[in-house]
Order: structure tokens, then C-alpha cells, then sequence
């Protein structure tokens, strides 16, 4: 608890700073659309010295996609069994002792490999402050829903896949444009859709979200959430079935995800992802005072 | 065999004209891009009339998307079990003996539904004709590639996956945007991504496209090849692991598949789509003289 500190959040589109306090209490919080892409690699010492003006003359630690190769610098990937010491010991200073990008995670493993940037802060963060069990499942839904499985606080391996993608790929570009007009509701339609998922075929599945409305077996309306409870589906079916995992999310998509893997046969603890982030930065901070 | 027609594939973008001869024979066809969405419900009266000024004022029979709730008149659709027989029965008459469009077929499970229309008269073609057998697995790949079941000259049932469609939103929208930027090719990193198909996990699977780069493990060129791989293997599994399908398609995308049948022990034969298709229009036109 060495000091207070600026943490930042730094994504693809959106920013998030934080004023972390001495006791890991946060002071101030804002949430802006500067984002890597619109900053750009030329943008990023006036775009945390404005922040500092704004803020306070703080140490700055950023973790996310500022630390990718569209980023600020390429802070590289530390490989699994990862725990929060390993990001702590790893971080790229950009000015020593001031400013400092949390590095990403990769595994590599005989058949598969897998990398992550940014959830890897919320993850190590909730397991090293206690949030969840030091060995257990746990997932970040979103864009990429990120699956980790933790033992003994370590990261030890983990799983991508592009489910929140899909979604908006099928609403905005697909044949399903149009039909997918609105948000997923865990509904009936919904868990029709999960249902259908246990058997692993993706690619017919979401044509039938056509086909059943052309031939009047299900409304326009439940489109939506029947093809999310596809993909959710999909999702927990390959990753969590039976199992009990801590879900970090916004109450919307935790409910989906928690109802998803109840109909597979387990039970979500959904948990405070920006709880867990604070956790993070306050803990990777202290271990390099 | 009862005298010369013209035979229209109308689809949703691309439209073929046939002159068919007294034997079947082809003695003219034409492309363009005159599809249902660019002639528009209004202009279909005036599209066959130009058709008929530049090629004979002959018979006319429509097949594809012309026959969709999008087109000239919705064709509805002929449920499965369907044969030939049952296409030329339901044809949908613009003009009594002189312009007709084909149903689609639809099939109705007691878990699932799915629906095609234009694919219809090249299956049924080319298993009246005896371009394939009378009981088999077809296949016609595409944007959206229809698996179909014949068993004694009737389509029982078909499934149909959105494989191409989703290769083209990945290259276009997807994170994997840019990093696909080529068509794919039956080499080793499709088959790779066959291989993988074999566990069914595609949207983690369409995520270690990137990681796999990211970290070194594939080099980029290969990406198109791989995830061309990981969609057909996946299509291929659900549909057709173990089986000898015939496909209805041009030489690259049933390469590409019969491929993927080989490596999941079985055995393709490429048919020709468009003798099929000439096949289908002759078969239904006589019936209906």
C-alpha cells in the first residue's frame, strides 16, 4: 500500500482511468472513446500527459491493448502458468518507475495456442484478492469470451473464443441482418437456442434461425435471443459443461452466461469484473514499489 | 422431349439464361448480374419480356430466388419427401403453359426445419438423369452449402450450413479481416485446419487463426488456407464423416471438399452442378407438357 496511482484501462475503443488510492480505494474514475485505434501510435505520451494534467502527477499503469502492437509499445506476452507476480515482474516501463503496460498472457500447448491482452489484469486480480477460489474456472464473456483455468493462482491455461463477435458479425453483416434486430433476453428463446447447441453443429444451427422463421416455427422477435442462446450455447458447451464457474460481467451478460451453464448442468458465481480490475493494478503496483 | 424453352437459374444476385433444345441440349446461355434484388419486384414483366426479344419468344421456366417472398412471386415451397415429380406438380404459373417458376423444398423434423430454393433442380436433376445415384448423400457447397439425402429418387431430408458465407463475413468484418486476404487452397494449413475441425470448438478455433500468428506458430499467408479448413472440416464432420458424397460444384470449392471427405475417410465424386441444373429444367419441362 505504497502510494496513490493512475490506472488506465486502455482498449481497442474505449479508455477507462482510474485514481487508485493508497488502500486500493478509488478516488475518481472516468471513461472516454480514446481508445487505441483513435489515438494511434504517435498520440500516446500527449494523451497520458493529459491525463496527468487532468488528474494529478501520478505514476501510470496501463494494461489492455495499448500494450499490443497497435499500442503504445509491443509489452510482449508472458507465457502460462502465469500469476499476478509474473505480470508484476514483466511489466514494460516507459519511464522508470512512473510509467509502466501490463504485459499480456499466451499459452502454448501441443495442439492449440492462445494469447491474451487485458483480461488478464481482472482475472489474476480477483483470484490474487480472494473475489474467486485460487483454483477454479473462470470466464470473461464479451467480444472474446475468455475462459481461464486457475490452480493454485496461477493461470495455467486458457481458451478464446469470438462469441460477442459472431453475434454482431451475424446482426450487421449476415443473412440474419435485419432478424437479429435487438438485444438477446434470457427467455424462452434463449435456452431453445442453448438446447440446440448441445448437439456441435454452428454452421447449420444459424441458418435454421432463417429457416424456422420462413416456415413460421418461431417469430421474427425471437430471433435474437434464440441465436445467442446458439452461441452461448456453443460456448459453454465446449468450455464449461457440468462445471461451476466465476463469470466476470455486467449483470446482462452474466445472467445469459449463467443461465447457459445451468442448463448444462453447473452453477456461475457472476463477479465484479471493475472490482476485479482495481484489485489488479492496486496488487501489480505494490509488488514493484 | 416436347420443343425449345428457356430455362432462368434467377438468384439473388447473378442471373443465367439457358435456350434449351429439343434433346436437352444447350444451344445458348448468358450471365449477368440481373438478380432478384437489382430487378426488383416491379421489374421481373418487363426482364422476361427482354428476354424473350433478345433469345425467342419461347416457354419460360424460373428456378432460384425469383420464387422467394423477395421475388417475381413467392413459389412457396414442396415439402420432403420430394422428387422430381413433385417439383413439376407445384410449379408456380405466371402464364398458364407459357412461364413458370419451381417451389422450393422445404424439410420439417421434429427438432429441426431447414429450407432451399434454386438447389432443388440440380439435386433432383441430377438424380433423375442418373448423374448420381438414386440413394446418396449430395452435396451442393456454396454460401450456403446444402446436404442433401436421396434415397430412391426423393430427397428425404437436407441440412443446410452458412460455410461460405461465414469464410466471407471472417475476410470482410471479422477480427480475422486483412489477415485473410486470399482464396484458400487445398494445401497443408487446410488441411491442418480440417484436422482441428475434428474437435467441434469453431469459435475458439476461428480465434487461434490470430493466435496462431501472433505467436509465431503459422505464418500469415496461411491464414486464408486454415480457416477455409477449420469451416469445411467442421461442415464435413457434421455432415458427411465417414460417408462418400457426391458433389454438385465447380472444380476449386470441390477440390477443397473432397479433400476434407477424404479426410475424414470417405470418398467424394464431383458431379457437374450445371449439367444438373440443365438436366432438372428438362426433366420438369417435359413432365409438364
Amino acid at each position: 500500500m505504497k502510494g496513490r496511482f493512475l490506472a488506465v484501462d486502455w482498449g481497442t475503443t474505449n479508455r477507462r482511468v482510474f485514481v487508485i488510492g493508497e488502500y486500493g480505494t478509488v478516488e475518481h474514475t472516468e471513461r472516454d472513446d480514446h481508445g487505441v485505434v483513435k489515438v494511434g501510435r504517435e498520440g500516446f505520451v500527449q494523451e497520458a500527459a493529459a491525463i496527468r494534467r487532468r488528474l494529478g502527477d501520478l505514476p501510470m499503469l496501463c494494461a489492455g491493448m495499448v500494450g499490443s502492437d497497435r499500442g503504445w509499445v509491443d509489452a510482449g506476452y508472458v507465457p502460462c502458468p502465469a500469476r499476478i507476480e509474473d505480470l508484476a515482474a514483466a511489466l514494460r516501463w516507459i519511464e522508470p518507475g512512473r510509467i509502466a503496460i501490463v504485459p499480456g498472457l499466451s499459452f502454448e500447448g501441443d495442439d492449440r495456442a492462445d494469447t491474451m491482452r487485458g483480461e488478464e489484469v481482472q482475472f489474476l486480480g480477483a483470484v490474487a484478492a480472494g473475489q474467486v477460489p485460487s483454483t477454479a474456472l473462470l470466464a470473461q464473456p464479451g467480444t472474446h469470451c475468455k475462459w481461464a483455468h486457475v490452480a493454485d493462482g496461477a493461470i495455467t491455461r486458457f481458451t478464446t473464443a469470438i462469441t460477442g463477435e459472431m453475434f454482431a458479425l451475424l446482426k450487421d453483416h449476415s443473412l440474419l441482418a435485419g432478424q437479429i434486430d435487438r438485444a438477446a433476453e434470457d427467455d424462452a428463446a434463449f435456452l431453445a437456442g442453448v438446447e440446440r447447441a448441445r448437439s456441435p453443429n454452428l454452421l447449420a444451427h444459424l441458418f435454421g434461425v432463417r429457416a424456422d422463421v420462413l416456415l413460421g416455427r418461431r417469430s421474427r422477435e425471437e430471433s435474437a435471443s434464440y441465436a445467442s442462446g446458439l452461441l452461448i450455447g456453443a460456448d459453454v458447451a465446449a468450455h464449461a459443461a457440468g462445471a461451476s464457474p466465476f463469470i466476470l460481467a455486467g449483470p446482462e451478460l452474466g445472467r445469459l452466461y449463467a443461465r447457459a451453464v445451468a442448463a448444462f448442468g453447473g452453477e456461475a458465481t457472476i463477479v465484479d469484473s471493475h472490482a476485479a480490475f482495481v484489485n489488479g493494478v492496486r496488487l501489480i503496483w505494490d509488488l514493484v514499489q
